[in-house]
């Protein structure tokens, strides 16, 4: 045995879709640390929470890639099949890291929870594999992603070296704008928020209503370690992230509560 | 003004759909605590996750329901769609009380962050209303609910005496069986586990390969108090369930961290 480290297998799955932008920005950095397999939707998928196909079979599809990954797939499921199928059928092993993104768009604040690029990464997490995601807050196709490609490079640099905690999956929200407009990196906390949705009305040609989904961000965080406020100051944002939703905090108050 | 407290408006949602037979059961009980408004998806939406519909839009269509509810809608959308279209264009305000369920098949542990059910009712926690979310261990069309809308009745009476803190929602599993084998009910924890996968490989008519999902949930958590214990000896699961994802207790790991 060769005493050389062996190269991370890094599997790397997005939200939007296996051709967008975003991800060929984050495989461009990944193959630098390790060996690459990709393997994302189909088609866009943003919104999809962490939403998997019970109802229907999951086709899996090798696509020519411009980035020199290893392989890649394309997924006709939601980004947590992708993380599955992958696993299952593609690696046949749990890969050493996980990197999801670089979404087109916020996924700080009460987003996660609707994020698929967040949930992939959290199925990483699930699965006790060492997962980041990635997103940029902009969601024009053709963001630019040259600043964030900086700060892939110096979050995975740091997970490799000193880990991450198990149970944890990191949410890596990145200002819009040039390198020299970002002013460091701050490690926070989810901001409490949520959408104020509308619904606008139209009708179709045969005479009936539809609705389509629009809503405003509101902000109702006013601490400084939040990460709305880190990214208002133009900061990136990471949010250590985990699944056990219990609020610990609330038991007591259930011990007035008359269950028998 | 009378004195007399007013009924309150309590939305009633799940992810198997408007005519499933747990919604019904679900609404049948809830009629006696309040004026009950129904709308939930039109076709079965388990493992939707906290989806939302972003790409399309989404129709609402007013149902005859057998349970003499004030209206029943479905809606084409995902549960968590089902909750916001409810109040923007349906109920017109926030409800008093969401009840979402009662689920065909459990939804404790991990499964909370996979389901349509938990998801509309975090949703609704995330609005600030106060939310519940019942799931039985029997994912039977055909389920005996008889059990179950005694724990419904029991919790909500709970809820609405009591209250359930701010920013958080309960999700309450109840075992399969009589009334008499289900020995209380318990509020808990969340169980630390995951779903293994395996992809059914077949091939379709034209020699193309497609995939089945299928899982074996794997428990990984040995202690009294989680909800698979809980369950497992025969009692009811109460979790209190929050949506601040946020790993507070691993912040200090990232001091270490070299980020500038």
């Amino acid at each position: 045995m060769s005493e050389e480290k062996k190269r991370p297998l890094i599997l790397v799955v997005n939200d939007d879709g296996v051709f967008a932008k975003g991800i060929r920005a984050l495989a461009e950095v990944m193959i630098d640390f390790g060996d690459v397999v990709l393997v994302a939707p189909d088609k866009p998928q943003s919104g999809m929470g962490h939403a998997v196909t019970l109802h229907d079979p999951i086709r899996l599809k090798k696509v020519l890639y411009e980035v020199p990954v290893s392989a890649a797939y394309s997924c006709s499921g939601t980004p947590v099949d992708a993380v599955k199928i992958a696993i299952s059928r593609v690696l046949h092993r749990k890969p050493d890291l996980l990197v999801s993104g670089i979404n087109h768009g916020a996924n700080n604040s009460i987003n996660v929870i609707y994020s698929g690029t967040m949930s992939a990464a959290i199925e990483g997490a699930v699965e006790d594999i060492p997962s980041i995601g990635f997103s940029l807050l902009d969601h024009s196709a053709e963001a630019d992603f040259d600043a964030s490609q900086d700060v892939v490079r110096t979050v995975v640099k740091n997970a490799l070296e000193h880990g991450i905690p198990k149970g944890v999956c990191l949410n890596v929200n990145i200002p819009k704008g040039l390198k020299k407009d970002i002013h460091g990196i701050r490690v926070c906390t989810q901001a409490r928020a949520r959408w104020e949705e509308e619904f606008e009305e139209r009708t179709d040609p045969a005479g009936k209503k539809y609705y389509w989904m629009t809503g405003e961000f509101r902000n109702l965080d006013d601490r400084d370690d939040c990460d709305e406020a880190v990214l208002r100051n133009n900061f990136v944002s990471v949010v250590p992230v985990h699944f056990d939703l219990t609020a610990y905090h609330t038991l007591p108050h259930f011990s007035q509560w008359k269950l028998q």
